[in-house]
């Protein structure tokens, strides 16, 4: 089974099944069964195969107990249908076939339909969640793991997380670029750089759920990449209600505590709580449209959609946050705090 | 069914099932079988009740074709040994159990042992797969979605979505007050002010890792909460040695920049740079840490470590983070950059 690739059905196939002829009496076939197979769940289902070894049909083995007593042969008792997977399945193609028919038990054949095996559901239910896993553990930004957690020698763990941190550390440099641009209007008004933490981190929070929301959709096949424009204008208009919300609670702060005399920000409190609240606005929409687009641009190029993490989804939006924030700034401030 | 709460296994109970009594000869057991049920899935495990219908054994329906033809009694052929579920087992113990057992059916019984109906692993399936749902989009900050993404109606789906946005926000909003308190260091030091995003983030990407390596380790139950210091050593180190990595690539960056003119970091730089340095192991160092032990913290107190979402964990980093960072500052540049 080793020449197989790696995500193939081939590394979960079990040899252990009992096969019968289709000629055989019922009789002889219990006898067979008696003989050669111990009381496992291997002697669930029976497989009907021809002299080469070709699949013909699946027999529950209850179907030997409920039968008419009267009838004599395998082939009788034959319902003709008969699911099946591949040997070169993916392990995904698997488990939505055992969710789809419904069924404990799959044989495995080839491309002759020779039976080579059978994969059982609860190996299937492993899978399932290795690959949850996996899926998990990129969403936080990281390599999967190829062991559990407490397995997983230290620098190995740190290997792992090493990549993408140094990824992510040399995009978010880019904010350091940035605002290098923008380090004439900063020294004007260091008011500025207050609110620059709680603006772009908006707009990595709406971007870090609107790439969950689509990664695990995309997982379920909920969603199918022709729906993005259906996705593309809902995020758009989330994002829109969502950024209207937080930035009306950011003008209210500014507000409030100007007037409370908690914090001065200056004689143009006003029109700098006008930046906040626009730029809000923009940032999270820029954030739910990027989280929720990258996703499916990923897996549109057939590449792992669970790639797009939340820190990666974060970053990119800080980058561009700084700008859009700074944008709407120079435009209001100008002339009056930015003068 | 209804009386039961809405994560027992109630709600995946399955009342069509076969019994037959222990008493009966096992051609008895074939013919009763045989005249009440139909060739289902239902009919692959037998259940031997008494008179009052509680559990005695199971029998899978291949033992009555596997086994010695000259047994008489169905009390002859059963082994004494049958796992159950309890009506009142949540779904997250049936999953377990399933897996413990490596079954695909298992019986339910009251606190009577009275048999009220049987499970199938299927079922189980998608049980496990709508909390891993569930899991995966608190991790992305948000509440986790009734129905799937697209059978959502867009107003729910703003609803999921805004209490936790919300939350971050006011949180976030700490680092506006935190950056009050720093104003005077900032418009003495602008230059600060423009590493200020690369450096929380550092923090809050790293803590991102932790958390999901944690949640999902706790969700599999690779990890007990009595290890946590074993976890807290770990990512200490883990902390440490990234911290020094992303570091060194900050101090190498402000120098190159420097030293190729790229940008002006003013006289001080070589100060600023070791800031950064020893920022970037400090706040990455709490990332790990906080990522990682406020799931155990969460599990703790018996709420859902899946809460400390990467979101969550960014927020509390950043605020921290820049603590972190301006104190460093202050005690580093002290005199130079900002006399």
């Amino acid at each position: 089974m080793l020449g197989y690739p790696d995500n193939s059905v081939a590394r979960l196939i079990n040899t252990d099944f009992a096969t019968i002829k289709k000629d055989m009496t019922i009789a002889e076939a219990m006898e067979h069964l008696r003989q050669f197979h111990k009381d496992t769940e291997a002697a669930n289902v029976i497989y009907v195969i021809d002299d080469e070894g070709r699949l013909i049909d699946d027999i529950p083995v209850r179907r030997f107990v409920l039968n008419d007593p009267n009838k004599k042969k395998i082939e009788e008792i034959l319902d003709g249908y008969c699911d099946a997977l591949n040997i070169k399945d993916k392990t995904e193609t698997a488990i939505d076939k055992f969710k789809e028919y419904d069924r404990i038990v799959l044989p495995v054949v080839n491309d002759e339909n020779i039976l080579l095996g059978v994969i059982t559901i609860d190996d299937v239910l492993d899978v399932a969640e290795q690959k949850d896993t996996e899926d998990i553990q990129k969403f936080g930004g990281m390599e999967s793991l190829d062991y559990p957690y407490v397995k997983t020698p230290i620098f190995s763990l740190i290997k792992k997380r090493a990549g993408w941190l140094i990824i992510l550390f040399l995009s978010e440099m880019l904010t350091t670029t940035a605002m290098g641009h923008f380090s004439d209007e900063l020294s004007k008004a260091v008011v500025l750089a207050i609110f620059i933490p709680l603006v772009i981190s908006s707009g990595g929070n709406s971007g870090s759920q609107a790439a969950t929301l689509i990664i695990r959709a995309l997982a379920l096949k909920e969603l199918t990449l022709q729906r993005w424009w259906y996705v593309m204008r809902r995020e758009l208009f989330s994002g829109f209600v969502l950024g209207t919300i937080l930035g009306a609670i950011g003008f209210i702060r500014i507000l409030l505590w100007q007037k409370l005399h908690i914090f001065d920000y200056g004689t143009d409190w006003l029109l700098l709580s006008f930046t906040i609240f626009l730029s809000l606005i923009g940032i999270i929409m820029w954030g739910t449209l990027s989280g929720s687009m990258i996703p499916i641009i990923l897996q549109k190029f057939k590449l792992d959609p669970a790639t797009s993490s939340a820190p990666f989804v974060a970053t990119l939006v800080d980058v561009t946050g700084l700008i859009i924030y700074f944008s709407i700034a120079a435009v209001l401030l100008k002339g009056t705090l930015l003068k």
